[in-house]
């Protein structure tokens, strides 16, 4: 085929679904079902409909925006990502993969192709673990990984239920209905930014994922001693700070001497309590998040947590509670769907890199009801999660144009 | 003299007072200037007055409440401490100084004693650090410690200056009129609950205070790199938290190998940014509090702290930056003053450890204008600044009988 990806519309869509935002630009926050969220979802449905899109929703908000095949009982081909984004995000994290789908879609219609399998772009909720301390709460339970029963029991900050909040959100109906039945899908591909480094370095355009690495998320709780800053003497302090600071840099260092560039961890969030200038800190929140597309070298690290834990707990007198919130497996992509991606980069002669995913996605989970594959596109430096998030228009066009390519190969 | 202290009085007294809170029984929040702090300001005015005590304010709302002498021209015998209360704080930290202080008055008065000098009880205003990130405002403006300009310079977490909060809470006139003109005391007296455990541990009812420590405030911003957590490659992480975990650890060690137990060192607060489960922590704020009776030991932690810092950034590539908010002198207590109190022990049969103020107080500060002594009791574990903080009903009054007959003595 030869299709000519409309790279204006598609970047002047991201401009203004980053817009949607409660950041000041160019960081974008939107959390789900906050009124940023449901007012970049009420644009997505109008963008959708203008395409020639029928759009349906689920009871946790997924959305589903159909492009009827000539078999319309046939297995979909499904494309898409997330719009949500966490606290001082930027504009491509998801964004990348829902409205390169769109627009590859948009650029299949125009170019007079007619699928026989139904292409379906899918926006799936709650990518993002912000509010309700998980992710992927929409692909967890469309694949049936997260239990209804499991999904009620979530709350965010404020203690609302999920119930509560997609129910305010006008999102009906019961969680019982999420999960897509066997053979839903053909063929599941995510556009994505890479949020890593590698494609920019070796200046490559374009990476076929082969394997998704997994987090495992844990909570862990230090309860020491607080106490007056100046009373205490040093010998009687059972700091939760300074024993917290021995758990962050262990779990750095067992990350860094896997042996493996794919292990990852990170303490994203040390939160103090009395947090006051001249009190000892008597209680310490963190998180960890361990990601590898290896489960035994994630373990040796999530060991390492747990050996560190027990000796300074030991040693400095102090309680340490860990709660393993979730510990997913990875998903290797499948083989079809690689070759497919595969043929239509040479078909472009586009180079590309295949490579495992560091970050998790959607797709993991889908993956466990469907063969998927992802596609990623470099962004600037690897940054992601943060307001400089970059990538290149040019880069964009090239994967949104991969991605149609591909759709059409595979929708026949 | 044979004085009786009327400890069902005081401590009704303690237990009023700390209703005037914003945090949930036992523990108590009295920022200054709130509105509990406020009632806690308009409550001590009128039980002051009961007493017979004429009150006046200043313009930062220092209270004087006076027992006019015989000889109104003659130097002021003080007493005091303050009311305001750090978030999760406990009942007798200030109070019992406040508290103590009237009791010891109102019983004077009711023993027919007439003094020569007068004898006035002082509330200081803000003594800790929570709204304007420094302690002790009202008396380092007293003593001439702060200038004026200094103390305009302040403001709040909300940006509101000092001056626009002491006149929302009807403080006005000119911060230049506060300081106190030299000789205006003769002596100044502080009871206070000890904060730490060397009473309690060795079973002895009193402290004299010889030596009182100052601390060294300061706050450390670290820049890193922030990120994607499953994207950045370890050796390409510039994390702001690992950093801040290093430079934890090392001011606790300084601290500890000073070779004295008069050093103490604690990060108190440390405020991660993002501060998201799968972000890169890319920015990070600590604040370091550093005590010791003695400068040079002080400075080695401090030393130790930018070597460290140094370091840390080199190593880490992130940018570390420290601001010392204050570095106060220590303060010696008055020969005379102590005698005084040692006095009043012997004669009461009391025993008592003399000893150095690990924590530091408003008297550090009047010790610039004016003999200062502070007098000690036990609290339970040398619990201080949490909910749990408690001083026995019979030290109080021990501490508060003590206090009396050594007001008597000095007011003649």
């Amino acid at each position: 085929m030869s299709l000519n990806i409309d790279q204006d519309r598609l970047l002047s869509d991201i401009e203004t679904l980053s817009s949607f935002s409660e950041a000041d630009p160019p960081a974008v926050t939107r959390i789900v079902f906050t009124p940023a969220d449901l007012k970049a979802r009420a644009w997505m449905k109008t963008r959708c409909e203008e395409a020639g899109l029928t759009v349906r929703h689920d009871a946790v908000g997924n959305t589903f925006a159909r492009w009827n095949g000539s078999d319309p009982a046939a297995p979909v081909v499904g494309t898409g990502s997330h719009i949500d984004a966490i606290p001082n995000a930027g504009k491509y994290d998801g964004v990348v993969g829902v409205l390169g789908g769109l627009e590859a879609i948009r650029t299949l219609r125009q170019s007079g192709f007619r699928p026989e399998h139904s292409i379906e772009l899918l926006i799936f909720t709650s990518e993002e673990p912000t509010r309700f301390g998980i992710g992927c709460i929409g692909s967890r339970l469309l694949s049936g990984t997260m239990s209804p029963d499991a999904a009620r029991k979530l709350t965010d900050n404020d203690g609302a239920t999920l119930d509560e909040v997609r129910h305010r959100a006008c999102f009906g109906g019961e969680l019982e209905q999420v999960k897509l039945p066997t053979g839903y899908y053909k063929a599941f591909i995510e556009l994505h930014i890479e949020q890593g480094p590698l494609l920019g370095r070796q200046k490559i355009p374009l990476g076929i994922v082969t394997k998704i690495a997994a987090p495992a998320s844990l909570r862990v709780l230090i309860e020491g001693s607080g106490g007056h800053a100046g009373g205490v003497l040093m010998p009687d302090r059972r700091d939760a700070l300074c024993a917290a600071a021995e758990l962050i840099l262990a779990i750095e260092s067992a990350a860094r001497g896997s042996g493996a560039i794919d292990t990852v961890a990170t303490v994203g969030i040390c939160d103090v309590f009395p947090g006051a200038v001249n009190s000892i800190p008597s209680r310490v929140r963190l998180s960890v998040d361990i990601r590898d597309t290896d489960l035994q070298r994630r373990d040796v690290v999530m060991r390492a947590l747990e050996s560190t834990s027990a000796a300074v707990a030991a040693k400095r007198q102090v309680s340490i509670q860990t709660e393993l919130l979730n510990a997913d497996a990875p998903a290797d992509c499948a083989p079809a769907i690689i070759d497919a991606l595969s043929q239509s980069c040479r078909q472009l002669n586009l180079n590309f890199l295949s490579m495992v995913s560091r970050a998790y996605h959607d797709s993991l989970f889908i993956a466990r009801i469907s063969p998927v594959a992802m596609l990623f596109i470099p962004c600037r430096n690897g940054y992601s999660h943060r307001p400089d998030e970059y990538a290149h228009p040019d880069d964009i066009a090239r994967g949104t144009l991969v991605l149609a390519e591909t759709l059409a190969a595979l929708a026949g």
